[in-house]
């Protein structure tokens, strides 16, 4: 069978890290055209070019115009996610699009209409879905082993916070970082959330606001009643000092699945002191690199086999509504807020 | 050292228990007396005589006004706690009591004010402050090694959920065993409880309602707003089928700390089907027998040495205005409900 | 039922653990005489008069010809075992021996000789077998869990070294540390061992020898040619610096049962140095304080409902024989010594 | 810097596997030629062509004589390794040499002479050091976190036994299997075996020794004196049901380093029957993946960096003197060999 022909648009961290996936850590794809409209100050032109990809183009629709390209990976700046999709499956193309698609609910909601009418296949990229605790855990709940789920929570923190800079354009720390986490208690329940009460402080950088302009907080914890009768929590912060922590767990009426952080090694040393064993692995890349490669073999797998993608756009709208409650309830002392449909 | 000697009201479980512990477990006390109205009917006259304890009676006045008491152990029904203390402490002796000291706000500040007026030593029975794990973790956070708190969750979940009958005179969730979780949270914290929020859901038990007369939930879920800016949690879950399942994590600005449950035994058999190993502990005789003992001690160390007691009245009023607050929380759709002075 | 009336020959550190264990924690049991020639001069008399064991003697055939006594309890010094024992099996009473029963295989072959014909229930101090770590390794290799043994490993480390006059009277490392671990090999192996290589170091103290008088080691490891093919190694040091350290392995053609230590607490610390988590218990008071109780609970039911006892005569000679190998092997270079029938 | 150029001599499965990693996964290297006798039976030619490697060959000189290749990776079958590493010696190249050089002592030492004369960097594939765990524990011991090592143990099972017709011409497990284990105990102690005795039994296969017409075993213990006065333990078996099983323990006079398995998750499933989690990774493939990139890694930097290679022409003949000193030990009941020099 032929190999898949992937244009990539956005050069930057990510889409170099889904590049270098596609050209070694998975088969039956290839990459044959990229867009960024900084490559040649980014160098990213040469970058490309050391890698055999020397159709590059500082407009994205060079790419989504290339009649050879299969698959257009959408790995540009957030604000451009929805556009370059849309354009994407206008022309017929396959997308993978990095999270979140969009803030504006209504720019998703017409993205998912078109790729229902067009029939193409669409993922967007939670890729911890994929990562190998989490999704044990996932398939252990799916397969009725901790029976119905009662009780989620998810501990999601990172080890180091972003600059304020980035939070200003962010849309704050439900959008930014929780978004992974709102998609992570749907893949664990298989409900959703209805209602949505937040409350965070600024306990990390007591000048956030201040510094970033925008009400935002850097520690936070979200309560959210599930369809099914269940209640999940969520707690993040911007800073785990001894490194990238994301644990979940499912306690249900058969018992509990729950997962453990990735360690740097398994070794320990027990002395007079102690015994002390290693602290988790640092930061997304450490820890979801064999994920953000796993997502796209279930993407190809889905495009090759004509099966429904494991993310669609569905799973992409819900956790933006997710992070507009939270936001909402956040900003006014933890109200309830219902979930948007 | 003369040994102190003990009068003990109320001879049902949790009063044998400290009868046990006191004759086998602990060094420099005696039990000299007891009370239980129902003393000739439940067999308690013959279990103490066995002990060589002959002085009992159905009158706890008896104990109270016995010379040669030095401290008075209220183990009586819960609704009798407040009063058999007061009688206690105006008689000038020590008291140690079961928590709850009472559902009624005004009955404990007056009980509070009496304590410090007649200056004997009080000690609620939080036992779980006494666990050799869940106090490693809180002396790890007073020590200052993960800085300062950022986040406290508490998982605290039961074997197998009470009668409905038993429910009905509880008082409900909050009140029956969310309390020594409320306690924890201000052990872990070193903070009080400002705000509450609280949901729950009867999963375990759709019944519970109807069969118990009272709107209360077998799952909960609490979110407190902490006076030093630190966000906390419970859940509590009426029946984990795996067995008691009792652990906390506090998360700061310096790391993390957190303990894992007890368990049978360390054992692991690993085979084609993975590795197995052992559950929780059953209950809370299996799991705090050394923290029951342990509290004992603190006491008498405090009574002897005349310090502070490690667990005083204020100690056992707070959590009764946190599970106020969470009940009227929880009734109301977890509307956020200010924890009362 | 009445209680079995113990009498407890030797009122040291030993036979204090056992008096107070059968006093508080054991059911069915009481003690009404003592002996140890010591009594007076080492404060014994007075500690049992504290707990009303007024019938005191220094002379254990006071014990022995007390017709009230239906137990006797031997925890005098090790040379005197077997002929406090000879004395109590002679007089018709059941006997609990310390372990080791003796170093002279004849006097043991004699003694389990007289138990046959007397008829009465013997058992050795082999607590180790009623840990619940442990024996739940043993249940599961009993219960078939990993098929047929093929290799065992006993880690078995003191926290800190006895001091070398001990030594000099000890017998050295095999017969007075290993000896227990020589009867763990056979608990969880359920084999006997045909061959035994032992090899040692003094590397806790390099004088150890001139110290002690005698050709001894601090560190050993042994390996075994179990009868049923199966290989058997054990690893001893006088000093773990971090506490007493007591794994046992056992790998077979379905799987591996492992334990691990029992640790002060299960709290951990994670910071940016790592996750810190406790040391195991200190020793063997802590370890095994229950496992102590427990065998004598044992040892109560096969008295009370007739039944063998689970660590008899024979269980008391064969590691006594293994011993006697791996000393031979030891101060001859590791040769392959073959154990005595 | 220009990549280093290798040149591969062998294309099976090693082969292969250090291919893909040099292409994917390293930087600064790069394959520009190959060779293996079975070019065009194995469909290595085209396997080779779909990854640009066009210069192949079925004999290995033309990779030797081809002078643009820097360095020769040494992936052929065992029996040729140290003719082939002498002719890339000779020819001044770089080489990478896969475990283990030759079973003949006297070829190791021909090869090592010439390595020293020619002054090219020569490494061994004993890929295990550079393990995430067993490296973790490696570097705690060198950096004294222990103290003096007293007590080393390798525990190494593989999960299914290879055919006995392989077995037949591997030279035995000592030779096959455990090679890589005296090499971990040589990189853990930092000392030298003196003394080596092996006992073995044929418990996964009872007809091992007339299928593969040699006298293995399968189950093999082997215990060392070491010159630093340590002993050292290595348990081998052909078959772990549950998976490859890889663990190191050192233990010295401050402390232990130990390490665990990697496993599949870290996931745990807890219901009534206990806490069920994963199983570890399968083979060597799975396990050591990352190692056999490091590895390369490492030797790359040595020859970039003018440095010592990590592990030495010395460093593959100690195993193969202490794989004879075992083969003659267990073919002798265990009897101890000095390991020669």
């Amino acid at each position: 069978m032929a190999n898949l022909r992937f244009g990539v648009v956005g050069c930057g961290r990510i889409g170099k890290l889904h590049i270098n996936n596609l050209l070694n850590n998975i088969e039956g794809a290839e990459v044959i055209a990229a867009a960024d409209p900084m490559l040649d100050k980014s160098g990213a032109r040469e970058w490309l070019a050391q890698r055999g990809i020397t159709n590059a183009s500082t407009n994205y629709m060079d790419v989504i115009n290339n009649p050879d390209v299969d698959v257009v990976m959408v790995c540009s700046s957030t604000d451009t996610h929805c556009e370059v999709s849309m354009e994407a499956v206008k022309a017929g193309k396959h997308v993978f699009c990095e999270k979140p698609i969009d803030y504006d609910i209504a720019k998703i909601k017409a993205l998912l209409a078109l790729v229902e009418e067009k029939g193409v296949k669409f993922q967007v990229g939670f890729n911890r879905r994929f990562d190998h605790n989490h999704k044990a855990v996932a398939d252990a709940v799916k397969a009725g082993k901790i029976g119905n789920p009662h009780y989620i929570n998810v501990s999601s923190r990172d080890p180091e916070p972003p600059p304020a800079s980035y939070v200003a354009v962010s849309g704050g720390i439900f959008y930014d970082m929780m978004i992974h986490d709102f998609d992570m208690v749907r893949y664990l329940s298989g409900s959703e959330a209805v209602e949505i009460s937040a409350v965070g402080s600024c306990l990390v950088n007591p000048n956030l606001q201040e510094e970033s302009g925008i009400p935002d907080v850097d520690t936070a914890v979200v309560t959210m009643k599930l369809a099914n009768g269940a209640i999940a929590t969520i707690n993040n912060s911007r800073q785990a000092v001894y490194g990238y922590d994301q644990r979940v767990e499912v306690f249900g009426s058969k018992g509990m699945a729950a997962d453990q952080n990735d360690l740097n090694s398994t070794a320990t040393i027990t002395t007079v002191d102690g015994a002390l064993s290693e602290k988790p692995k640092w930061f997304f890349l450490e820890r979801y690199n064999d994920a953000f490669i796993e997502q796209i073999k279930f993407f190809i797998d889905s495009i090759v086999n004509d099966k429904p993608t494991v993310v669609g756009a569905y799973d992409g709208l819900r956790p933006v509504l997710m992070a507009a409650a939270a936001t909402e309830s956040c900003r006014n002392g933890g109200v309830w807020v219902k979930v948007a449909e």
